[in-house]
């Protein structure tokens, strides 16, 4: 069982040098922690520096889709200000695949927390995120994070955990 | 407004040929076809021919993960059963990125048909599909399929439609 939050970094990667798949996925790596370090500091500008202006996602919360940066700066401003103080975040099974300029990666997403009405956040979710090198570094061009729904009752299920 | 199932092909696409990202996508999306026409046929093993041996998938439907191609043809099977005669099948606002040996498409994706309990279906989710090119054959490496949840009441929001 990891503690909350990982500290696990790879700071010191030049996030625009202009090797091939292993150095594309140290890379996108770097990235990932970046994200996740801006999440937990509910930094927004920090981790919209890591978005294609173009990008296109698919959020836990409708609409069906977010189109473009603008948009999920707004998402994730107003979920950033649901909580009180920072945010527990992390990934588990992270798998990265990465070519010359395209990667992708998916995980089991956590966040603990309080939100802003006192409650007790512990969520888990999945999340992909796919990446493109552009003009040599690395952003991310698409992004879908979901829970899966009970067929029966429709509900969204929120409290799954991962296995390990 | 487009008619179901839709008949786009590019059958004569060699999937295997080694050029680079222009090429690429035009076998990515040869392979979506086959897959959007597997599925509009309900042929199990059509589809599974595209599928990584180790593939990872995020579903509609819980569990959180499903591990390998046999969860996956498990899944498929399931669910193309579910249905009386074919399936309408249909992909909007599909965008495919690729690079020599890693791609990724995003798009929504429509199903019209009848289940075995004489139900109408029609229905809509977000789809996003991650590929690696292994051994000279593009396979999907990663599948994520889901539905937009409503916080309030925590009901998945199945009956979303694209807005074009």
């Amino acid at each position: 069982m990891r503690t909350w939050p990982i500290q696990e970094r790879n700071a010191e990667v030049d996030l625009t040098s202009t090797n091939g798949g292993a150095t594309g996925e140290r890379q996108v790596r770097a990235l990932i922690d970046n994200l996740a370090d801006a999440i937990r500091a509910k930094d927004v500008d920090a981790l919209m520096t890591h978005y294609a202006p173009d990008v296109l996602a698919f959020d836990l919360l409708p609409p069906l889709q977010y189109r473009g940066a603008d948009a999920i700066r707004n998402r994730v401003s107003a979920w950033f200000s649901s909580f009180q103080g920072s945010i527990g975040f992390e990934m588990r099974n992270l798998s990265v695949v990465s070519g010359d300029d395209v990667a992708f990666c998916h995980s089991l997403n956590g966040v603990r927390g309080t939100n802003k009405g006192g409650a007790k956040i512990d969520m888990w979710w999945r999340a992909t995120n796919c990446f493109r090198k552009i003009d040599g570094k690395w952003v991310v061009a698409h992004g879908h994070s979901s829970e899966p729904f009970e067929m029966e009752s429709g509900k969204a299920l929120l409290d799954l955990k991962p296995q390990s």
